[in-house]
């Protein structure tokens, strides 16, 4: 595979390659840092907007409206989805599906499922990554969307510029909202369904709890959409667009700075684990694995025979020496 | 520092050395890998208790009548507090230290908080090592304590034969119980100050959800407990060993081995893991950090300019070369 050819295409808008690019971001294919190298001058002209909250909210139904609502402005639209039971990822009902083909034949929407399997604490990794990737290739708005339950997700919502929180009524209980750290990472509350019972009683506890946080530049608005029925998304969008302008005017270049340096140390830490994994993965160690499976070595003596021996370590860091 | 010195009279028995050794491994010193290889093999006689749940739900004063119990056996314990608000870490209104004074002042006893903060997931794996230093000391019962929050704390669990899930009346709804994942790690459930109202309903309903779940080798139980007037410990402790009991039956050797590769490879990820953290404030890269904050490189560049120098590559990984 020639990636200069592949960033090439890439680069003159092919969709086809972009799409291939994304996978060997998400298969970490050892070359990942050099081909986001070739492509970050690019990053960071995209609205990136989080969509999270817990199963059932109609996050996914929310995001279509959305791409709606930008597509009528013009613009184009990435989706990643990082939740498993998104109709995006292809864990939909057959109603999803279909009102999904109209935005799959759009060339101006790309959209894209992560696998979220068995991974070192990489996902969130790989998922800026894949942001990069499609930002880079010239999307207006980048939509990440995924499942508000445990660290993982605060983490990859950490990369959007504005996240949008959605929960429902039945979800009701706003100490759960608390407890799932939703209250911390949410720019924009999205009360959905809000035709139903209890709808303005949740906007009140939540507008309650933001009230009893410290003053700042954004005050977090709490709305109620209808998404099957597209009520509120105009609201939606605006906040959304007034979010992002809020945050900035207040970024410095500092900020700015510090975030290098920080996503720098990332790439770091998770490149050296990525090269162990291929290192274990590719039979490197056979020989002490075979003796600690044994119990003729115990894991610290294992783990020194090969941090202590700088073969091994060359071997581990895979062709580096 | 002479760490053979400091291993030998750790092995004599003596509580300065064990307590030096657990403030070595607490702050990632390097020789942390050397040190556990030589105490290792007395690793593994313990008792390991896990003890989590909510703030509030009375873990420290059913881990002090816990101590107190396997005390009254002849057994040594010690503590291990990961727990910011236990009056083990310190965090505690003053009747709470009285009251483990008494446990200060006996030789049979080991109390020790550690520090949850800023770490990049090592806290786990700090944990674990702190567990086998006080295993390999030579203590009967060792018991960690966590509060039932987040996915390290419930990784820290994974390290326990036993895990006792404490919760309270007030905290009532299951629902949350399912939410903060203690049904899958919970061994024994305690509904601890059972005087109050609710504990019969939370008791019920945790067992109607225990068992919806299928049939297992080890049914968990229920407990009903008033640690403060040291009701319901006896209990306690029986359903603790006698689950260790079920859990060594069903133990096998594929199991060990497998958990010495798990462990192994969780040493080498952690390791070049600090490697990179001791670079990186060891001031190894500052011409790179101060190229990537002035803007003059991207933070994948950088990456690059480290991860594709073998000169570098070696100061990253402390002194391999």
């Amino acid at each position: 595979m020639d990636i200069s050819r592949l960033l090439e295409r890439y680069t003159g808008g092919d969709r086809r390659a972009l799409a291939r690019l994304i996978t060997l971001v998400e298969n970490r294919t050892p070359e990942v840092p050099a081909i986001m190298r070739e492509l970050y001058p690019r990053v960071g002209r995209a609205m990136l907007i989080g969509l999270t909250g817990p199963p059932g909210a109609g996050k996914s139904t929310l995001g279509d409206k959305l791409i709606a609502a930008f597509r009528a402005q013009g613009k184009t639209v990435a989706v990643v989805a990082v939740d498993p039971s998104s109709p995006f990822s292809g864990g939909a009902v057959l109603g999803d599906r279909v009102r999904m083909q109209e935005h799959f034949l759009d060339p101006g929407v790309f959209i894209r499922s992560l696998s979220t399997r068995g991974r070192h604490g990489g996902l969130a990794r790989a998922t800026r990554e894949v942001v990069h990737v499609l930002d880079a290739f010239g999307h207006d708005v980048v939509i990440v969307e995924t499942v508000g339950v445990g660290q993982t997700e605060l983490d990859i919502m950490g990369l959007a510029h504005t996240t949008v929180v959605v929960l429902v009524p039945e979800a009701g209980d706003t100490i759960q909202v608390m407890k799932a750290g939703l209250l911390e990472i949410a720019d924009v509350f999205v009360v959905n369904k809000a035709d139903r019972d209890g709808a303005r009683r949740l906007k009140n506890e939540l507008e309650v709890m933001l009230h009893l946080r410290p003053a700042a530049a954004w005050n977090v608005p709490v709305l109620l959409t209808e998404a099957v029925a597209n009520k509120g998304i105009d609201d939606l969008v605006t906040q959304i667009v007034a979010h992002g302008a809020t945050r900035r005017a207040s970024r410095t270049a500092e900020n700015d700075a510090r975030d290098r340096v920080v996503e720098w140390t990332e790439i770091l830490r998770d490149e050296l684990s990525q090269r162990l994994d291929r290192a274990l993965a590719g039979k490197s160690f056979t020989s002490i694995e075979e003796r600690l499976r044994a119990g003729d070595l115990d894991p610290y003596g294992a783990a020194l025979e090969v941090l202590e021996d700088r073969d091994r370590l060359r071997v581990l860091l895979g062709g580096a020496g």
